[in-house]
C-alpha cells in the first residue's frame, strides 16, 4: 500500500524575517541550496511507495504551490485551501477526512514543509520502519536523535533506549521546551529525543484518535470538506464550518492525550530552520563560526551569520562577534546572534508603524507571475513584470493611470480596446486611461517587460477586472 | 581686507563607506542635515568680510562642487581642478599661487570642506580674532578645545593656556596622534588643543614658508599654476608638472617646519566626521547611546549607529551592542562600533573582489544632473535619469543599444536624427540603434524620465559624442 504525503504549508513567516514573511514564508524561500524547502519536502516523500501529495496551504499562497511542485517535478494529488489557518490539528484532520473518504485505510505522512532533512533516503527509509506499527493501528512520530541540549524544541520520552535497529519504541509522554538544566539531562538519559512534528498513521486511526480526544473538531471540519468548492485544480473547505473549528496544534489536541503512539528514531541531520540562529548552525559554519552567503563578506569577524539575498547587494561585516545580519532591496536586520528567536519583535515593530515590509515580499506571487517594485516617485512607478509561458494577466482597466509597456525579454500578445498584437523585445505599447486591456505570454520562455506607470493613484486596488482565467475578483 | 576663503574639496571617500565613496566623497552628502558639508563650509565663510571662495577639487567632482555651490547660494571665486589628488600641500600652494598673482598680500582661510562646525557665527568670530596675528606675518591655525581624551586626532601644544579671550598663543609643536595615556595627560594640563587642519594666512607668508620648508613643491607647482587652463568656469591646473609635484601634507610639509605659527583656540562644537564612530557622536546619541536615523529600527539596543540612506529600505537593529549599521540599496556595512577606523579594510576587500560598490556611488552625478540604474537583466538595464532645468546632455548614439524614455515628470526636448520635439509626463519615444540623439530639459523644473535600454551591450563606453556643452570627450 502506498504512503501518501501530508505536506502542511502555511507558517507565518516571522521567524526567518526578513527572507520569509507572512505574503512569502520561508518554505518558498531558497534557503539552503536551489530548491525551496517546500520542493525538498515534496521531493523527499516522491517515488516509489508514495502516492501524490496531498497539500494543505492558505489561499494566497495557491499559486506558489503549483508553480513550485510543477519546477519540483512532483504532481499534487490535491490541494486543500483553508479559508484561514487554524493551526494544525484542523489541517490534519481535514486532510484525513478527505483521504478516508476515498480509503480509510489509507496510510498518510504528515509533514511540516519547512523543515530540512537532508539525507531523503534515510528518511525514507525510517518512514517503512513505522509501516508495522501503523499496521497495529499504532499513531507513529519521529523522533530525532539529540545532538546538543537543544531549549528550543520539544522533547519524546521513550519507554526504552532505541534499539540501534530503526524499530518503533513506545512513547511515554512529550517534554515541553525544557531549560537548560533539564535538556542537558535528557541529552544524557539516551531515551529522550526530539519531537520532530512529524507522524505517520492510518486515516481511520487519526480520525479515531480525534473522535476520542478533540471531538469538538469532527463536525466543523467534516463539513468544510465536504462543502468544498474545486476551483482551478483547488478544493477550497468551506469558510463558514472551518471558521469554528478550534485552533489548535496536532500535540495539544490529539498527541498528547492519545496512550497509542510510538516513536521511530531518527538518526540523521534535521532542522527545523526555527529562527537565524538554525540557519546559521545549518549552513556549516567556517573554523570562526562565521557564514557568509550570496554577496557578503566578512572581515573579521566570528559567530556570525552575513546574508545578502539580493543581486548587486553587497554585505559587509567587520570586527563582529555573535552577530545576525540579513540584507535584501527592501529591508536589512541585524541581530544579536542570540535574540534570534525575537525577530517577530522587529516585524512587530515594522508593522506598527504601517511598513509593507513587515509582512509583504518584495517579489509579488500571482498566478501569471510575479512583479516587484523598481522605483516610486511622487506620480510615477517602475515596475518588473515577469510571465510564465502560457499565462495570461486579466483583462482590466484602470481609473487613475496609463501604463507604458516595454517588452525586454520574450514576446507579449497585447489586448488595448479589442485590438490584439503580438509586442516583442524592444518594443514597447501604451495603455492609455481607461482603456481595457490584458497581456498574455504566447511563448514557451518567461516573458519579461518593464512597466512605467503615470497618473495620481498608483495603488494595486485601482483595478477593473473584466475576465480572468484564475478566477479572481 | 576681505578674506578668501579656500575650500579643499579632495578626499578618498573609504571611512563613511558605503555612504561616502571614491566617486562621491563624504563632503557631498547630506550627512548631518539638510545641506551637505561642502555647502555648509561653504556658507560659513561667505557673506560681509569673505570673498567668493577658492575651491580645490577634482576632475571627477567639478560639476558637483558647481551645482551644489549654486544650491547654496554660494558663488565661487575660482574652481582650481587638480589633475590627481597630491595631498593638501600642493593643493595649499597652488591656491596660494594663484592669489598673490593677483594680490599678494591676499588673506587666506584654508579650510577642508567634510568637517562639522555648527556655530557659523562663533567661528567667524575666531576668524576674525587670528587677523592681527596674520597681519603680524604669522601663519594661524585653529585649535579646537578638547572635551575628551580623543587618539584619533593630532593636537596642538601652545606656549601658555589661552586667556578666555579667544587671542592667538604662539604654538610651541605638533603633536602626532597619541596613546590613551599622553591623550589625557594633554587633556588634563590645558595647554593642549586638537588640530583642526584650518589655516589662516597672507599669500607671500606661506609662499615664503613653502620656500624656507619645501622649496621643491614651488617650481611644479607654480607652473602647474601658470599653465592652468580655463575651460567651462573651472581652472584646470596643469598635469605635467602637477604630476611632479610630491604628495605629501600642508603640516608635514610646511605647517611642523615653520617656526612662526599661532594658534586661535575655538571653544565651539567641531568634528572632522572622520569615522561612523565620529557620525554616531555627532548625532546626539539617545539616553542609551542610541541613533537611529533614516528608515531605522533599534530594538534593545545600546551604544549604536543605524542609518538607512534610502527611501524605502528598512533597516531594524535588534539587541545590539556596540554596533554600527549603514544601509544602502547596493551595500551594506555592519561594522563592531570600535572598528569604525578599519572601514577602508571593507572598502579594500570589494575592491579586491571587483565590486563597483566599493568606489562608485549608486548615483551618478554628471553636468547634467545625476542617473541611476533600476534593474539589470541579460539584455536590458532600467535607469532612471534625472536632467536640471535648463541642461542638456550630449548629442550621441550607440553601436549596441536603443532606448525606450518616458517622460514621468517635466518636459523633455528630444532630438533623434534631427527632428526636434517635446515630450511631456506620460509620453515616451524610441531611439532606434545608431540614431543620433540628445536630450534636453527646456523647463523650469527638474525632468525625471525612465531609460530602458535593451541590446547586446550596454556598458557607458558605448557612446558616440557629437556635440558636448560640457566638453567631454
Amino acid at each position: 500500500m502506498q504512503i501518501t504525503p501530508v505536506l502542511l504549508c502555511g507558517g507565518s513567516g516571522t521567524r526567518l524575517w526578513p527572507l520569509s514573511r507572512k505574503s512569502y514564508p520561508k518554505q518558498f524561500a531558497p534557503l539552503t541550496g536551489g530548491a525551496t524547502l517546500f520542493q525538498a519536502s515534496a521531493r523527499r516523500l516522491a517515488g516509489p511507495g508514495f502516492a501524490p501529495p496531498l497539500v494543505v496551504t492558505g489561499a494566497e499562497f495557491r499559486f506558489i504551490v503549483t508553480e513550485q511542485l510543477a519546477a519540483a517535478g512532483v504532481d499534487p494529488g490535491a490541494i486543500l485551501i483553508e479559508p484561514e489557518g487554524r493551526n494544525t490539528a484542523p489541517a490534519v484532520l481535514a486532510a484525513a477526512v478527505h483521504a478516508a473518504a476515498a480509503d480509510p485505510e489509507a496510510i498518510l505522512l504528515v509533514a511540516p514543509s519547512d523543515h530540512v532533512i537532508p539525507d531523503a533516503a534515510a528518511f525514507r527509509a525510517a518512514v517503512q520502519a513505522g509501516l508495522p506499527a501503523v499496521a497495529a493501528g499504532r499513531l507513529v512520530t519521529f523522533g530525532i536523535a539529540p545532538d546538543r541540549p537543544e531549549t528550543g524544541y520539544g522533547w519524546l520520552e521513550l519507554a526504552a533506549a532505541p534499539d540501534g535497529t530503526g524499530a518503533p519504541v513506545p512513547l511515554t509522554r512529550f517534554v515541553e521546551k525544557p531549560d537548560a538544566a533539564r535538556a542537558a539531562a535528557m541529552l544524557a538519559a539516551g531515551t529522550y529525543l526530539w519531537n520532530a512534528g512529524i507522524f505517520l498513521f492510518r486515516a481511520a486511526d487519526i480520525l479515531a484518535a480525534f473522535r476520542a480526544h478533540a471531538p469538538g473538531l469532527i463536525a466543523p471540519v467534516t463539513a468544510a470538506v465536504e462543502g468544498a468548492k474545486a476551483d482551478l485544480g483547488f478544493l477550497r473547505l468551506a469558510a463558514g464550518p472551518w471558521g469554528q473549528a478550534e485552533a489548535i496544534s496536532i500535540d495539544y489536541a490529539v498527541m498528547e492525550r492519545a496512550g497509542n503512539l510510538s516513536v521511530v528514531p531518527y538518526a540523521g541531520a534535521w532542522s527545523d530552520l526555527g529562527g537565524w540562529d538554525a540557519v546559521w548552525r545549518e549552513a556549516g559554519p567556517d573554523a570562526a563560526g562565521v557564514v557568509a552567503a550570496g554577496h557578503a563578506t566578512a572581515i573579521d569577524c566570528a559567530d556570525t551569520l552575513l546574508r545578502s539575498e539580493a543581486e548587486g547587494l553587497e554585505l559587509v561585516g567587520l570586527g563582529l562577534s555573535g552577530i545576525v545580519a540579513v540584507a535584501m532591496p527592501d529591508a536589512v536586520l541585524v541581530a544579536a546572534k542570540d535574540r534570534a528567536q525575537d525577530v517577530k519583535l522587529a516585524v512587530a515593530a515594522l508593522k506598527a508603524r504601517g511598513a509593507r515590509q513587515a509582512e509583504v515580499f518584495p517579489r509579488d506571487h500571482r498566478p501569471w507571475g510575479w512583479f516587484e517594485s523598481l522605483a516610486v516617485g511622487p506620480r510615477f512607478q517602475v515596475k518588473r513584470i515577469v510571465v510564465h509561458p502560457g499565462a495570461a494577466l486579466s483583462l482590466q482597466s484602470h481609473h487613475h493611470r496609463s501604463e507604458h509597456w516595454i517588452v525586454v525579454q520574450g514576446t507579449a500578445r497585447v489586448t488595448v480596446d479589442g485590438e490584439v498584437r503580438l509586442v516583442t523585445e524592444n518594443q514597447s505599447v501604451y495603455i492609455p486611461l481607461g482603456a481595457v486591456h490584458r497581456m498574455e505570454n504566447p511563448g514557451k520562455v518567461e516573458m519579461v517587460l518593464i512597466e512605467v506607470q503615470t497618473g495620481s493613484y498608483l495603488g494595486e486596488d485601482d483595478i477593473i477586472r473584466y475576465e480572468d482565467v484564475y478566477a479572481r475578483g
